[in-house]
């Protein structure tokens, strides 16, 4: 089944909000294995509204609709479909007594605004709203299902869940219905270096089909099989998987939803060893993307953001001589971060950055950023130059020291040119 | 004049990445004054690509397309705008010669591919592209001046502000294309109460635009006006300005580009201070967000990050017997948290958050997140229970801490409930 969205919203148009609901949608469509051809957005315009969802009705077998059905007046997302639809305006005096019951249980006045939430066009059937008071609405056009959902991703997206993907998958029959997905996720390479090694798996294959983005230094590659059932999906992924592992080898380092800090854990765990960060120009974005884990408690004993020299010196005990010697953004220094982390926070590992972020250089050119990782078994150390602007090498480095880590842990460490953390070649195009 | 937006590219319709690229775009339409009416995504293929452009080029009066202008075999947007043009393919010679130059000074093999990118629509003009190897171009179609921009933000931007935007700045001659545009920061009330409290003003002005937005707990009120010169602009945007700040009185902390981090930066500056931050549950983010101030060394000394108890005690020094008696999760902790940093870390300000993210409790129920702040005038603490997942806690109280932090340094402090710094009442729909 084909499946359109258009997504409302006079902020998305002017730059305010980024759409997030549209990729958001389309990775749930992908995953339950619909066609998505379209994406449109409009503002809070009926005129608009009605042409881009005429125009939707006109190509797919659903269109999902975000937004536009809140409680203001230029929430007008009703009236678009009742136009579309040619039908009248109902009213629902039921939705009406449940919206009253809500805000007294909360002990406050519902402004009358609200009671623009109880219409529907007739015929359209209400999609509980368990988050939010705005109910969903789904009415067949022609010969498409239109759902009208909230712009608000909170509401929106266990909507999509519950209600609108289970409809659509009962609607659509299509024996071939069964997706099974595999995200087999590397770090190291460029892009361009993925789409060589890569490249005739492409042309190869379309079921499963096979992509690969690049994100924040990390490419993944995606392989999406459709089947009658999930071990025909799941067999014809498999033979494909081993290849692409083969032939990205120790680049990949984990599947699906094995982030780096999820396979940190898991190497962490294994050796029953604990770890610890001291940070300059990160700041205490590698802290924060390991405490992102829920659990990280068990594991993670803490971190020093020690971004004046004083604090390297008090806290860390980095010598002062090997300051004086090597300099703040030196491997040396980094070394001494590492092994004073791993002391003072009494953990077993230590993951210690020194840098140059920019805009201004301390020290050494702007983008020499440096990581050094100690465990029981040795520490090692790692000069990088990176390009962009000072928010770019931060996250860069991020991801690069969470990686270093996983090499040292498993007893290897990466032995390729800076401009592979990028995963952007000097020819890449999109 | 009206500005459309063709977002081509097949990793947007299945929700590998987010469409930034309509997002910048639509900030920078805005910004310059068009209108922007439609954003449109399809995927690399010739057909919808086709329908999409024409479609666009009948109803505006320039229409950018990003994407699809790379080196690979899918990249068909040189395709799509010869086929909606009715015009031959040509080919540059001159640029030919350019893309050989430059794969040569890199000392590599350029893949015969990159040819491709020498291709032309017959009276297509090329813009360079400094950051990349594809360049863009520009093509009159009917009444509609057509823009092919590469996909990767980093190329399309620089060429956006340096080509597009000012050629069509000349063409469209409009004497009313002078925009000036308001950005009013504020925190510490909920959306629906900001609707509330501004909501006449959106009905009285459509010179300048009222619209406001919410993300991460801070609200945004954007004001837009349109003139003939700045001046005029400006004077229309004065006395909405003052109406808002008066009605949303000390919630205001900043404009423009005026954030949170910069604000706490003029105000530290202003008294000679440094700070120091102590985190657990935020598990660094807030040092992240101070660090991520180009020149944030000058005043900012260091974080500890105190997942464990013992680093609580040892390097923030929290006394064993305050831990004891008022638990981890508690203002007495938070405020001698707060105490310990600006100590350790030798500095005057400490900020400290100490909670339970979820989504096990620790201590207390899930959401209650504490933030102490100390300063050379005193220490305060605040307890907030806050709704949402482990991640949505993290953000909000990361914000929280700022914007209290904020409220200390001014000598005053917040005392609102912890809905409002979600910015969702009970009726928000979008």
């Amino acid at each position: 089944m084909i499946v359109e969205t258009v997504t409302i919203g006079t902020e998305l148009l002017l730059g305010q909000i980024v759409n997030t609901n549209a990729t958001r949608i389309g990775e749930k469509l992908a995953d339950a294995g619909f066609d998505h051809y379209h994406q449109t957005v409009v503002g809070d315009n009926l005129e608009r509204m009605v042409d881009a969802i005429t125009r939707a009705v006109g190509r797919a077998g659903a269109v999902i609709v975000t937004g536009g059905i809140g409680p203001t007046k230029d929430d007008v997302t009703r009236q678009a479909l009742q136009a579309v639809a040619g039908v009248e305006m109902r009213y629902s005096e039921a939705y009406e007594s449940e919206l009253r019951r809500r805000w007294e249980a909360r002990g406050r006045v519902m402004p009358e605004s609200n009671l623009r939430q109880a219409e529907y066009p007739e015929g359209a059937e209400m999609i509980p709203n368990p988050k939010g008071s705005a109910p969903g609405l789904r009415l067949g056009i022609g010969d498409a299902w239109v759902f009208a959902l909230p712009g608000v991703p909170a509401e929106m997206l266990p909507m999509m869940d519950a209600e609108v993907i289970p409809f659509l998958q009962d609607m659509s029959g299509d024996p071939a219905a069964v997706v099974v997905s595999r995200l087999i996720r590397s770090w190291g390479l460029s892009e361009s270096r993925v789409g060589e090694l890569l490249g005739d798996l492409f042309d190869q294959y379309d079921n499963p089909t096979v992509a690969f983005l690049a994100s924040s230094g990390e490419i993944k590659v995606r392989l999406t099989a459709k089947a009658v059932d999930v071990e025909t999906a799941a067999s014809l992924v498999a033979p494909v998987e081993a290849e692409v592992r083969l032939r990205l080898g120790s680049h990949v380092f984990g599947s699906d939803d094995e982030t780096i800090e999820r396979v940190i854990e898991g190497l962490l765990e294994a050796e029953g060893w604990t770890i610890a960060t001291a940070e300059s120009a990160t700041g205490g974005l590698i802290a924060a993307r390991l405490t992102s884990v829920p659990g990280a408690s068990a594991w993670f004993r803490g971190s020093v953001v020690a971004y004046h020299e004083d604090v390297k010196r008090s806290l860390l005990a980095v010598p002062g001589d090997v300051i004086e010697a090597e300099g703040i953004v030196s491997e040396a220094t980094a070394v001494a971060m590492a092994q004073g982390a791993a002391k003072a926070l009494g953990a077993d590992v230590g993951v210690a950055v020194t840098g140059s972020a920019g805009p201004e250089p301390q020290e050494r050119e702007v983008g020499t950023m440096i990581v050094a990782v100690h465990t029981p078994e040795g520490t090692r150390a790692r000069t990088m130059l990176l390009p962009g602007d000072r928010e770019r090498v931060r996250t860069y480095t991020t991801t690069a020291a969470l990686q270093l880590t996983r090499l040292a842990l498993q007893g290897s460490w990466w032995k390729g040119d800076s401009q592979s953390l990028w995963g952007v070649g000097p020819g890449a195009g999109r």
